[in-house]
């Protein structure tokens, strides 16, 4: 009779052998991964409650923020990032067993796996055809299967270990710097308290398309003294032209800063929807600028009440 | 026996007959008017308890700020602006009874009399000579005594028929819409409730003189929705080109959008001085922007609290 | 014997029958169409001279910015944008000849039209299979060879049309509304004269990765009275959390208020990238604010070198 | 017979032996000082051409701007500053011959004084009546009248010892660190060239009382980069509530980006009055920020027309 209970099931962007599974693999357990073929099912087996969180990309370092995930937590229901893992984009080409690198003749990869081992291919396998898939890893199992036309794939090393297959190439990205944020996800909650070194992301909604309506929402932050760590501008999936703006703000919901800028949004955005306060992967600590840390606002609090009478 | 109280004494700018003891008298009653010679006199007689109240000017449309009252009220122990009065500044040319105007060589008055009413004194009395006293009360006073070298004095209506003399000219400020401000000011207390229509004045003193912290002032202000109806600049009492500034600002501290600009501020600056909450006495309401209401602030807050679960 | 030029050669991101051929064909010719597998390919054709001006997607009212089309025009060697072109996103299954909607198992398509399909894929075929390829012309192409094992592609009209396939279902867009932005692309010269309603695309490079650097790129703007239709930060290539800013500025660099705000980015930004001033598809003319047209900023010119004498 | 020509006449605000006259004996020669009994009659000698050029007072670091030459400068036909003067306020008490300070009843001196020595006049001379009169120096000349019914006068060490007084106490003001700010001013011409530490006067009027008017001008001059070393709010001579600002910038009109602000305030403000680019008084050279150098806006402007093709 167990005497404790069954790890909890985690989504993760699948198939097995994805970067997503490698860096759920890097996040402390126990859990049970479980693979989702896209980002909204992984993030739909979240609020059926399927799982009890799941893993997904949300940046890359050289593509840029990813549309399913952001788009999928700005417009569905509401769910919550509890946490991030950083995962290194290192890509291998694998190979078919027995096939050698200047044999490499076609070569099938996911489009973004292409597009940052472009140059690579180009002077290592000028002659090759690259074609693109669905995923990295479903283009490991694809060369894995010997009925396939393709010789080799770039995946990642999980792929390519699980799929038995070769490597005949290391490294390979044409940017060795680049980075895949992915974000662990579950439903809304009390939120987690905050650890001194946190991040919170934001959708905004402008109440109109006016020209200064993004410094405006700059200035919600500058005036509280939160710093930004990532804005991204994004369609409102409405016309050309009317964008929502995602954002990574330093800080914890729980930290008056950021507080009191987030009531400032809510005022003045047409919509705000909160994705989460949670650790940063990096642990840095924001940097607290004179008069904006919470005591400063407790005292600042203090001071009106006693102005008042 | 009495079977309610005496009225209680307010102290105002004279001596008798001031422009402030025109402007007190326009004030609802039932009070006591208390003479002192200068304006620190009467912010002191406030301060000990003397008077429950004092008059006194603070801004003039013509001359600009009333250093005595700012400072005094700057860097005094704490009192409070309690209501203000606006009061057209009607300068009137009173003689020695029996003089006509042609015969006027001697004209004494006030320096910001004189200034005012230069233009007047050029075409009107070109052969007078003007000589600057103390007031324009202490004017009429000295003309009205028989051994005086003088013949004419400029000051308020209310000082010229205290005193016996005659009027030779009235209106004859060369800007006809010259107004002074004053401020009933008190102990500090319980601060009056809102009217919808209230003014706050606060004195901020920056914590560094750097070139952008003017810019960081406003902005607080800004990113809450408050509206400023006076802003000035004054010395700090140490070196040329450190400022304070001297501001009023739409709105009550009972008002959440000034109330939370006041931490603000609170937060970013070095010192800030509040002077009181009261009713304009233009009765003129605040335009409140959108998203800056009472109710706006209570709904982000509530969303905030649901968010933190 | 012609007595006239052969029309100039227009690269575009085919092959045959993608969108943006379809968009190609919308501009005022005569030219001679050339696909290019790729939008780099495309682009590289016009710096080497092979064609004219190439037409590429540069963002999709959906998917947001094209990333190929961003990155390859900011860190390639110059090239600019002389003319736009908007095509509404009209997405049509396209199946095998013969086949029935109700027949169609396996679908070949592009991962963002299958991406912007979703929901009408799930509704009306949830038995089929959804495979995503490198362009839904090359699904279309890939659909009429009669030994695919694919039954149905989701393309633009012209794709389905040229192969010969059969419309199954029209508008099947989840977005009814979706529009995607191409620019026609040429090398550096002469720009072309101001219409009155134009657009300058402009690259930002932060000078460090400060806080309130945005704030600042967009005071450049906002203090010369221009207003900016489209503003995408994008990851620079480098470490995660380092960004460029992707702009579309309302105006034209012969436009004062643009010439001196682009004056100030350059001074401040560690660089500017410009690809061109260049007539808005939609013509809809500028805001121009008071005190910003060309004649203000003469006016002003002329003033100063008055007062300096 | 002479062969150089007779030294200009300079004006200042008199009578002889005021601060203002001690002021311009500290400038480089030859001139001849010519006193004048007020400020607008100094200035006015400049404008018919009576003298060269003129000294008056224009700030003071204890009573804030000085509202006659301020006023004047703005409001008046077309002047410019050319050179400042700083001179600390050191008041002394002088007495009539033969007079001790334990005998002294009756003080005259201006206003100004009386306010800056009030607590060492309360301290010191507690029995005695000050009366307020028009000029420091005027007092001093009364005192030295037999006939006078004053003992003593605050005033400025030359008018005490021009007028034969008896020094009976020195360095009294309450404050020992004030200073006045001093200004030589001429017909407009020529602005003299930069010094590497110049000062910019100017007067902004808005073009409308709105709320964020002033952060608006602000904004001009900090996207340029130019720091700002004194600003002062005045009321426009229209109606309560009206304001002018009254500004030193740092640099000078030939400096690009003072240039660049002043065309940008130009644009922007109802009117703008230029008051003169001189040498400041205390040498300071500006903290030119990266980016805002004259080389900087030289390099933005040719990069700008290379753009232009």
């Amino acid at each position: 009779m167990p005497d404790h209970p069954a790890p909890p099931p985690y989504g993760f962007f699948g198939p097995v052998g994805t970067f997503t599974h490698q860096a759920l693999l890097s996040l402390p357990g126990p859990f049970v991964p479980v693979p989702y073929a896209t980002v909204p099912l992984a993030l739909q087996a979240v609020r059926v409650g399927e799982v009890a969180a799941s893993l997904v990309p949300i940046e890359n370092s050289v593509e840029g923020g990813v549309s399913a995930t952001l788009d999928n937590l700005t417009y569905g229901s509401p769910l919550v990032i509890i946490r991030e893992a950083l995962l290194p984009v290192q890509f291998t080409l694998f190979g078919r067993p027995g096939i050698a690198l200047t044999d490499v003749r076609q070569v099938l990869t996911h489009p973004h796996a292409a597009a940052q081992c472009r140059d690579w291919l180009a002077t290592h396998l000028p002659a090759a055809t690259v074609t693109e898939g669905g995923s990295t890893a479903g283009a490991a199992a694809e060369v894995a299967n010997p009925q396939s036309r393709f010789d080799a794939a770039i995946c990642a090393q999980l792929a390519g270990e699980m799929h038995g297959l070769a490597p005949l190439a290391t490294g390979i990205a044409d940017n060795a710097d680049a980075v895949t944020r992915f974000v662990l996800v579950s439903q809304p909650g009390r939120v987690g308290p905050p650890t001194g070194a946190d991040k919170t992301t934001l959708v905004l909604f402008m109440r109109e398309n006016h020209p200064g309506a993004l410094l405006e929402i700059l200035e919600q932050f500058a005036s509280r003294g939160v710093n930004l760590c990532r804005i991204e501008s994004r369609p409102t999936r409405r016309t050309l032209g009317d964008y929502c703006f995602s954002i990574d703000a330093e800080g914890h919901i729980d930290d008056a800063r950021l507080a009191e800028a987030m009531m400032g949004l809510h005022r003045t955005c047409a919509d705000v929807v909160f994705l989460g306060s949670y650790p940063r992967a990096d642990q840095i600590p924001p940097d607290v600028r004179v008069g904006t840390a919470n005591e400063d606002y407790a005292a600042a609090s203090a001071w009106l009440t006693q102005l008042r009478g």
